[in-house]
């Protein structure tokens, strides 16, 4: 078992670059914080690179810290964990994944959730939440989507990431792979010739696409949909938050009985 | 027409005492940012007490600000703008406004969301935003739930506040204000008595309560209500986020053709 005691160890000075994207993109590294995320990664089979901890995690997570491979942990001292640490009240317990590489050539059968350019952290973790609760088989996203590696969008996903496959690939590609093989694309607008969504018919396999907090989908993408439907808004409010939106039908098209 | 340079201007530092929910609740007033926002209190005709705007938000808005009742417009500084704000970039445009007062015998015909202890500021908003567009009649807060007068709610709920009532009370009192009427109340958990939210038939009138992000809702409401209600996990999500699941149900429960 490793043990680094300074903030200046070059490790940690490499680690702590992971919080910018750019350097997460280069290393396909990323950083997850608290135990329970950490549990659900590692029951996940994901590929875990280091497991650092300082005294008290040391101390409150003993049991399980003996059941991991020892050349993946490292005791840190307080200080470098507070570093490492994105959160203002740290947990004593961090850990560095390789990001997943998924199949060029992954079979996208059964449901699929794609976010068109979906900005905000917090809405993308949601929807990914939300996709793997409603029962979808996996989340697309598109350029300009919000990057899954951030805290923000990790902490909101809450370890969804691990149960489904989220891909970052070309929306237009993956829609024209969807056409290929006769199955439904969803688009979500206000226009005159989308329909409410509680006119749509569920079927098994489709594809649904949320779009950007203030654009919505883009033009190029609606332009290449099946269906675009609506959720009607009864009252006075301008419109849904997207995620919401997306938990709407999401539950709506799946088939829950 | 007010004019106001200084920060050190005691009725500024009257104001900036509004972001703190002690003084807002001392002072029955509050802070909205941004120009949207401010219309749609203005329209709503919520009680304006300041308009408070710099140079640039004096050109972008001289229409609107012209047609306002001159004695509430406050130009100001940039440095003064600022010190009001908490926004990171702030717009021009800064309004104080006098909390609404809700009639104590208000009649609580329609449908109701019920708000128990539910905390982040961004989950309550977002639910309020979503009542008010699944078209329920309006929001109770009890106990413990979030100041809806914080920066960040305020920012959620997108004016919502301004469509429908929104009202701080006790749950327990209102609850019983329902049983007295017959309208069924239903609150949301997972155990073995409480049924699919699909198995629910659509009523005119019904209370739903949602909880704390963590507990769920206390288990003294839980005894009060006719029908405990769950939205099924088909993934391997432990949970779903307590605002989009008040939007799957209050979607379903309101009658949309």
């Amino acid at each position: 078992m490793k043990e680094i005691l300074s903030t200046k160890n070059s490790m940690i000075k490499e680690l702590k670059k992971l919080h910018k994207k750019k350097y997460r993109e280069e290393n396909q590294q990323y950083i997850i914080e608290g135990f329970h995320l950490i549990e659900e990664a590692v029951n996940a089979n994901a590929k875990v690179k280091w497991v650092l901890f300082n005294q008290r995690g040391q101390l409150e997570w003993s049991a399980w810290l003996d059941d991991q491979p020892q050349e993946l942990l490292v005791f840190v001292s307080d200080e470098v964990l507070v570093s490492l640490s994105e959160l203002p009240t740290p947990q004593g317990i961090i850990a560095v994944l390789e990001m997943p590489v998924y199949d060029e050539n992954l079979h996208l059968g059964g449901s699929w959730l794609l976010l068109d350019n979906v900005q905000d952290p917090g809405n993308v973790g949601t929807m990914i939440r939300t996709a793997d609760a409603a029962g979808l088989s996996g989340v697309i996203l598109g350029e300009g989507s919000s990057d899954i590696y951030n805290s923000k969008v990790l902490r909101a996903m809450q370890g969804s990431n691990y149960h489904l496959p989220v891909i970052r690939k070309s929306l237009e590609d993956i829609i024209d792979n969807f056409k290929e093989r006769d199955i439904p694309i969803y688009g979500t607008e206000l226009n005159p010739e989308a329909i409410s969504y509680t006119n749509v018919s569920k079927v098994k396999e489709y594809a649904l696409i949320m779009g950007n907090e203030g654009q919505g989908v883009s033009q190029k993408l609606l332009e290449k949909t099946d269906q675009n439907i609506y959720i009607p808004i009864k009252g006075k409010a301008e419109s849904l938050n997207v995620a919401i939106a997306a938990g709407i039908l999401m539950y709506h098209l799946e088939c829950h009985e």
